[in-house]
């Protein structure tokens, strides 16, 4: 889930071997709909995928076992293939989350015949339904288990923590300052949490919710506890959903490219990048010439997921195309729906309008075909007026519909002609 | 924030005075913006008018007693004019939450001078960041501490609570089903907390987290703990302004009005009532005549906030005129952006499509105009294709592009001319 370029990540733990278990067996009863949590999507990706995203792009991380049950082996492994997530291995989930997670282990312990896994030095346990992590989050803990034989994510407390009674009165509360929320991820020494649920009771497996608490009772080791970073919740409700969407559609508009030809920029090319720097706050504003051999947006798009393609004067869309055709062979679009505004700039006073838009009806068929590759395309016209005033206000204009359909990234609107 | 009617709404407490505080005076540290979060835009409006708006319609409820800070007072204010609160009684927050819901009970005391508020029998406590209770929920808490001196709701831990120790690990971990999450609503019969936060030292007032811990120290009175249900969740990090605005998008849009002349009813009106129906499942969709004298949408358009106007073919928008005449006669859009669609057929295959377009372009200046009345209007072109085929897929890709764009109610659209 890091889409943009962050400052350099941390060093890893130096030649330590470490994998990672995320038990995704859950039917998410809490969150009040039929699917389970980590298979909803968001942005049309199961929640999962994202997931698996921000574990594999660790590069210190040397395997991932995943527990599903046995019903949703077939999806998870189709999703694997649809995002083309690597170094994944699956296992088949238990009845809890404690037996998922040891199923887990058992494949990474290389007691399994013909397992392809090795022992890991030290193991991560994470969330399917965790997403937003930062690999920092993860070497914290690593390192911290590394020490200590056991390591977890806490947070503080958001409500206060009350017993009841058996009368189901208030029997006392807890001073909230002085416990702390469990959250992932963990990070164990392999031997100690394997041997913990080696030995541990049918209870635990089947009623604990809570691993470090394993690794205390039966191998006596007292994790260590982090403080995590806001990053680390949990999607549980269904209106966890609409924030994780919300959150990944933020953090993939952060960068909107301007794409132009070079002779272009002089002019119209030039004027709407400024706006677009003025009005769009927080959003990073590159341009770039389109040029298929060596092209000078490559870097660009493998970062990006936002363009605006300014056309010539004309109906022509040849710098459009251009694009495409360079996206469709990146496969930028595989992860998240990417958006393209086809700019054009008409003098909006020069003759009935709509005959111009007649020539720019084409965008409509291209938008179908784009589509299937997961691309939002739009049509942008844009007042190219002799009154200054009139341009500047259309270009303004212009900048908050892309920042707009750039955010929501919604298809219902591709193939429309907005008029700014 | 009910916008729609629901089912008949239980039976509130007979002839109880019942009172509710509401501390608003926090600063939103968790959410990492400068604005306090109950003040924090959602849909353009303060979070805290949702949570006014939800104890309002409530009728049981008296006075509803605000307790904001110094350099609040003013804003909250406006608000309460702009979007017509009745009933709220301000007064100036203390330093701590519980400071501020001690002010809030002094003036409802009847200690104060020349204070219009009268004494309440039972009060409920509540957060200006909790917008998403039904009346349900307060009647529950509200009969429960009729009953027991104190109530409050509580919900399932979702993570697991672990105490550390001095050196920062772990030393145990709470069985997580024998503790619950404190949340709010709380009541209590006055006397009880009134009596509470006059014993209470300076240490409970300034560090204490829990209203149900006061009642039980200082009076002996073990709260009653109701389950909650999820809507009671509290707005904290920023995530939770995106879930809540998704939440209150989604609630604003489940009913759709088509505006229809009697005549059209039979076919093309109707037709695209047909496809609604099917395509947007989940909405309600209704139909009326748009008639200003005892119009018979009258009593639609107080509950529903998404229009669908069908014009007849030619570049007629009577319809659509009349629909915003009503929409302003009736002040439904103080509350929440309005969206209406006007909907013309044309065959887009007789004659140049853009030609008929340039006659529909009126609608951007009546968009300017009504956006800055809360009036989301755009222009939306069904293909009245003589080909079965194209009519129908025409109507279909209509009912997308209005399910997304009332789902979403984003401004930057505004008389924009949208082609199904």
């Amino acid at each position: 889930m890091q889409p943009a370029a962050r400052a350099a990540p941390a060093s890893p733990p130096r030649a330590l071997a470490v994998a990672a278990v995320l038990p995704a067996g859950g039917c998410g009863a809490r969150m009040g709909v039929a699917t389970p949590k980590q298979f909803c999507p968001v942005l049309e990706r199961p929640l999962v995928s994202y997931t698996l995203q921000a574990l594999e792009r660790v590069c210190w991380i040397k395997d991932i076992v995943v527990a599903v049950t046995g019903e949703n082996i077939e999806a998870m492994k189709s999703i694997i293939q649809k995002y083309q997530h690597k170094g994944i291995s699956l296992v088949e989930a238990g009845v809890t989350r404690h037996r998922s997670i040891f199923n887990g282990l058992k494949v990474l312990a290389g007691d399994q015949p013909g397992s392809r896994l090795s022992r890991p030095e030290v193991v991560i346990i994470h969330d399917a339904v965790r997403p937003f992590f930062e690999e920092d989050d993860l070497l914290k803990v690593v390192k911290a288990a590394k020490e200590h034989g056991a390591a977890g994510a806490v947070r503080p407390l958001v409500s206060t923590v009350i017993s009841p009674s058996t009368e189901g009165c208030l029997d006392h509360s807890l001073e909230r300052a002085r416990y702390r929320a469990s959250e992932m991820p963990q990070a164990f020494l392999f031997d100690v949490i394997y041997e913990a649920y080696q030995q541990c009771s049918d209870y635990d497996l089947d009623f604990g919710t809570e691993c470090l608490q394993l690794a205390l009772k039966y191998c006596g080791t007292n994790a260590k506890l982090v403080e995590g970073s806001p990053d680390l919740w949990k999607v549980t409700y269904k209106r966890d959903l609409y924030a994780a969407e919300s959150i990944i559609k933020e953090r993939i508009s952060q960068e909107i490219c301007i794409v132009v030809d070079k002779e272009e920029k002089e002019h119209i090319g030039h004027l709407l990048e400024a706006v677009l720097r003025n009005e769009l706050n927080h959003v990073k504003v590159t341009s770039g010439v389109p040029c298929h051999a060596g092209g000078s947006i490559q870097h660009i798009i493998e970062q990006c997921y936002s363009f605006v393609c300014v056309n010539v004067m004309t109906a022509d869309f040849q710098n459009t195309q251009k694009l495409l055709d360079m996206l469709e062979e990146c496969n930028l679009s595989i992860l998240y729906p990417v958006v393209v505004f086809s700019v054009h700039f008409l003098d909006f006073e020069v003759g009935p309008l709509s005959q111009k838009m007649e020539s720019l009806m084409w965008i409509r068929e291209f938008a179908i075909e784009a589509k299937k590759r997961n691309i939002l395309l739009c049509g942008l016209l844009i007042n190219y007026s002799q009154d200054e005033r009139k341009l500047q206000e259309s270009l303004r204009q212009g900048a908050i519909i892309i920042a707009t359909l750039m955010k929501e990234r919604n298809f219902a609107l591709v193939g429309q002609l907005l008029v700014a």
